[in-house]
């Protein structure tokens, strides 16, 4: 595992069609918070990895992490109904999850990791617009409907796309304090939902 | 104006330092609502942009962007600092900001477009961390720091990072109306502060 200094760092999985959001949302919490951590971009290949939104982003090869990372992230976005489906990059995903520190995912990222089988009888939930279909890639999963985030052990799963920043300032502030991760919402002016068990549609 | 269909074609500045998420949230917003807007990012000389949150992202030269715009975001960030020294930059971005359909601008962006004198005797906003240094580069703006967001005619301003979700959803809901607005909110579960003229801190 690379190591920036006493940093902690994050690497966030790209694929085509990764929803923006769900992986820049974090990247701009985890930017500020840059003393404490540097963020990189995987992909399979390495590379350039777009999105139907316009961006494309270079990011690094997934196998040059040799033995897990202290923060893997894993986005949700319309890419996920291919990859779930490709054996191989599932037990990439499960060799590299197993061995991190910490595992985040956002929106149907939590239905890649699912598929793993790390998740099973562990707390979960996802995007609600994909809800059924998450269940369906991880049945012995324990999926939570009404949270916000959930947190089991050293796995983090929020629901959809903007869902994402509030986990990240709960992983923050479990890590950090309370106090740590409010003023990283109040750098960002972000309304923080501190709730993890409420939903809030 | 490159056109896509009937599509609104959204140009986002980028240079070295941009904010990640002054980018990235409108961006989510408008890639979502894709029925009605097409997003292209553009920098002064085209080819990747990098900032220190570890993104690196492809874009266009500015100079092909002939006659404006029908919608060009401003972002802001840390390369703000550096670039609104630049005449020559200022100059361009005025040129292509008044002949642009709407101009949003989030965070310090709102420094950028008031060098160039656009803003004068128009409502503007900007970071809360940065406020004196925007109104030093714009004295004639009307600043307001209790502002969300502003908008004055075609130009609309937010206050730091995450208030340009807030902004652009106010922006949809303007053009497309609040029911439509709402429901982009909801799609990517977002809690929108709807109201511009309160600040949330």
């Amino acid at each position: 595992m690379e190591k920036n200094g006493a940093r902690r760092e994050v690497g966030i999985l790209l694929f085509d069609e990764f929803e923006t959001l769900d992986v820049f949302g974090p990247v701009e919490l985890f930017g500020v918070a840059r003393q404490e951590y540097t963020v990189s971009f995987y992909s399979e290949s390495g590379g350039i990895v777009k999105n139907r939104h316009g961006v494309a982003v270079e990011s690094l090869p997934l196998d040059n992490i040799i033995d897990g990372i202290d923060i893997f992230l894993i986005p949700g976005g319309f890419g996920t109904r291919r990859d779930i489906q490709r054996v191989d990059f599932i037990a990439k995903l499960k060799r590299i999850a197993a061995a991190s520190t910490y595992v985040l995912t956002v929106c149907t990222g939590s239905a890649l990791l699912a598929k793993t089988g790390l998740l099973d009888c562990r707390a979960a939930t996802s995007n609600r617009n994909a809800f059924e279909w998450a269940v369906g890639n991880g049945p012995k999963v324990n999926w939570d409907i009404k949270a916000r985030w959930t947190v089991d052990g050293k796995y983090y799963t929020s629901a959809g796309v903007s869902a994402g920043m509030d986990m990240v300032l709960g992983f923050m502030s479990d890590l950090h304090g309370m106090a740590y991760a409010e003023e990283l919402a109040r750098q960002i002016e972000y309304r923080w939902h501190k709730d993890r068990s409420a939903y809030i549609f």
